[in-house]
Formats: structure tokens, sequence, C-alpha cells
């Protein structure tokens, strides 16, 4: 199942047999007061420095989020879409909980962009689902509903099959539904990840979706974050995660990602390994130079 | 199914609901000039380095190899089992492809140790499964046979009923055979990984046997080897494998181990993570006070 994305010159394919897919989380407010206050002032200056540096560190997809209190945000949405596009080629997923906002994103957008999200509640997926359609593009799904985000890997999956109905019935493609299997932080229950494994492996047999989820949750609230998620994404892929919205600017995080690329055999000859490797030492011997 | 392995003052267990078995592969001459010279010369004194340097990189169990041409192989074995029980109180696993070897180096231990190792072929099996019943040892077993190394994990997980069938036959407990499912170069060919994935995988539904397997093996000839090892072996656990014979004196693959460890919940309340990062902390602010 290949979903792929597009901006006016560049596509991504997201899939099983394809290096995994980098979605850049960075520009989002969320916990950035001097971005909140920069946003409130219609400053987007600051999206500028978040798109180099995840286009520097590997980013495939970037995921823009406006959503703070006491803004317009689908106005604010509009414009950073629009500001976002004239500075990179890449495919953007278009990320807000309030259905105008999705909407204004959606049309200012060019090119077939990700939605994030909607959850396995009816009455969301029958406003979401067709603006989707009308815009061409994907959406993540979440297998949480209004009454619960449920912990059992086959209740997840019995939601997940909730979504796949809706969408159906919407005439959304299948290759365009991304399952995210809801990742848990570790530190709130050691028996949590376990879980979103099981639901990223069940959905892989089962439906084949392709799946995305937002990884630095998993290691919230514990020391060395970067360490437990540059372990993490890998052990996701090797079960089916197919992408993810995860730090683009961290560079363990990227290799490791590089790694498990390699070893599933979605990196030809290994050659990006062996060119990254070279980048690497290359960008070494410029530091050592100058020190 | 649990594997004990022990000295005269140490147990170690290894299962899928323990953490993940770390042994060090470093006391080894195979491509260890120097290390080869001394040996040949009767000189087993850097041995020492060796225990502590991997003992301090947190290695469980240690592996023991004395092979190399024109010496006395089992008296070599015998003397470097009782040497490196008297450095530490971690179990050992005794490495020779020569059975005498192996019948020395298992008399002089002092413990339950692990063989390492034999292949699925009846009659090596037939005279080393006595062996490792008459000392009470666990044993790593290869699902490759006089005819073939196969690609195949389906070919692989027969060659496994075989040595089951012998050590059935022979009494020694399943719990006590390890099967190393075959770790291949990735350089050689981008597919073998995913097929030794498989492999892991088939024999923890078929068999729920314990696994361990050559880690370094995968990322031979390839640059950056210890990002590729380190990204390796939590995907491997994910799927499955219970230990490997790894380089246990290499900080990033140790960390990445631990943090697969608190992903797969087989580190309660992630003590063992947070203990790590403190002493990760109280080692780099103990090199930048001496900086």
């Amino acid at each position: 199942m290949h979903t792929v994305l597009s901006s006016p010159s560049k596509n991504v394919t997201i899939g099983a047999d394809q290096p995994f897919c980098i979605i850049g989380e960075r520009i989002n407010p969320t916990g950035r007061k001097k971005f909140q206050e920069q946003l409130r002032s219609g400053d987007l200056s600051a999206i500028e420095t978040d798109v180099a540096a995840q286009v520097a560190g590997g980013a495939m997809v970037l995921d823009v989020n406006m959503g703070l209190p006491l803004v317009d945000e689908a106005d604010l949405l509009a414009r950073a879409v629009r500001l976002v596009q004239s500075l990179t080629d890449l495919p953007l997923c278009i990320d807000s909980s309030v259905i105008e906002a999705l909407t204004a994103g959606l049309a200012a957008y060019e090119g077939k962009a990700l939605v994030n999200s909607v959850t396995a509640e009816v009455e969301r997926m029958d406003i979401i689902f067709p603006l989707v359609k009308k815009y061409g593009a994907a959406i993540i799904c979440l297998p949480n509903d209004e009454h619960e985000i449920p912990e059992d890997p086959a209740r997840r999956l019995e939601l997940v099959a909730v979504i796949v109905a809706a969408a159906e019935r919407h005439g959304v493609p299948l290759e365009d539904v991304l399952i995210d299997p809801l990742a848990m932080p570790i530190g709130a229950d050691t028996s949590l990840v376990v879980k979103t494994l099981e639901t990223i492996h069940l959905i892989k047999e089962k439906y084949g979706l392709n799946t995305t989820l937002g990884a630095s949750n998993v290691s919230f609230g514990m020391p060395d974050r970067h360490a437990i998620n540059a372990t993490f994404l890998p052990m996701a892929a090797t079960v089916g995660l197919t992408s993810a919205i995860m730090d683009a600017r961290t560079p363990a995080i990227n290799t490791a990602i590089k790694a498990a690329d390699l070893l599933l055999g979605n990196d030809d000859w290994g050659s990006n390994w062996i060119t990254a490797h070279r980048a690497r030492q290359a960008a070494e011997n410029a530091a050592s130079a100058n020190a």
C-alpha cells in the first residue's frame, strides 16, 4: 500500500517497501512560549528557521500546526501553509483539531496534503472525510472515540474497522488512510509501548494500511529522551510502522532511522547509508579543521 | 522459557520477560594479531583488560574463545576459563569448534556454562549434546548443516526441528537450547537481515526457545558499524531475540539495548534506565571537572 503525498514539484511515497517517512513535528506552538507570542502578534518569521533545520535534518514531510488560544487559527494556518510552501518543496501535513482551520489549510495548500487528524468518531469522520475527499488529501486516523482511548490492541483494531468503514462510505481510498496506533509515554506505564507495537503489527497484518504516530510521546517524562526515541522508531518500523511525526532535528534519531531502512531492506545497495556516512565524515572533518 | 546460566556466586536468566542478555564477544583471538602472538607464547594477561572492559560496559555473560592454529586449544581454553573465573563472577560461554576444547573448557568451568556452538548435523549433535548433558550446560545451536546455510527462514525452522528432536533424544531440556537464527552481513545482501528477523519471529512463535546471535556480523563491511549494531539489536529484540554475542564495550550499543528493555516492558518502573542515566551524568560531570 502506497500513500503518495505531493507538493507542486515533489512526491513523497509512504509504504512498507519505502524508506521510513520522517514527518517533522517542529512547526507547532505547543510548549514554545516565545513562538506563541510571535504568532499572536502575527509574526511567522520563526517558521523559516524551523523549516531550514528540519530540511537539513532529513525531514521528508513537514507538519504545520497553529493551534493556540486567542488566535484566528484558520487564518493563521492558511498563512503558515503558504509561507512554508514558499520555503520548501516538501509536502505538508496540515494539523488541527478545528475543522475550519483544516479547511482553510487545505484550501491554501498546493498539492496533495496529509491531514492530521480525525478520531474514530462517526460524527467527526462524516465532516472530515468529505473534506479530505474534496481536496484529494490523505489523512491520519486515530483508533479512539468519544468513549475511550483503548489500551487493548484488539479494541484499537475494532476502531480501525470503524475508520475503514467510514473511509469506504465516503469514497476515500484506503491508501490515503494512515492509522495512528497511539503511542503512549513509557514513563506512565512500562507496558504501554508493547501495546503500541502490537497494534502496529495487527494493523499491518489485517489491513496493510500505512501508519504514523507522534514518536516523541513515547519518551515523555523520561531522561535521555533522544536515546529512547532513537531506539523506539527502528523497533516500531520492524513491526510495520511506515512513518512518524517526530523530531527531525536530532542527528542520532535520523541515523537510527537510516540504519533501520538499511536493515529492513529499504536502502538498495546501502547507498543512502554510505552517502550519509560520507556527509557525517565531511562535517566532522570541516568541524575539526575549524577547531 | 528461561535459560539460567551460573557461576559459583551468580545466576543470569535469559528469557523474553528478562532484560536482554549481553554476551561479551571480546575474549577471542580472531582478527587480533597481538593477542594471537601472546596466546601462542602462553601469555594470557590481555584477558584481564578484556574482562574489565566488558564488565564495565555491561556484559552479563562472557564468551571465551581460544581458537587459533598451532596451539593446544583444549589446554589454552581450560586455562583461560579458570583465569576469567578468577577475575569475574559472570557466567561464561565456552566457545570452540573443537570437541576436545569444549570438553576441557567445560571440565574447567565452575557453574552452569553456555556452550558455543553446535550445528544441526546429527553426527555433531550426537557427540556434543551428551557432553552438554554431562556438564549440565546450556548450548547455542545453529540451523545449518553439512549441506547448506539456508537463507529461507522456513528452511531454517526445519533445521530447528532437527535440533529440538536431537536435544529431546539426548535428554537436554529445551530451556537449555538457544537457537542462533544466523545473522548475515547486510553489506552482502540487503535482504538478509529481514530473513534473520523473520527466523527469530518464527522460532519465538513456534518453539518459544531463547535465541542468540553474533550481532557484529550484521554490520561487517559497512561504515559506521556501531550505529548499525545499536539499531539492529533493539529491532531483533522486538521480534523476540533474547541475547546476543556482541561488542559489550561500546556505550551507544549498550544504551540502545537498555532503551529496548525499557520499551519492551523488561525494566520495571524504568529503574535501570534512570540508574544508567544518572551514571552517565556522573561520568560526564567527572569528565568536565577534569577537563
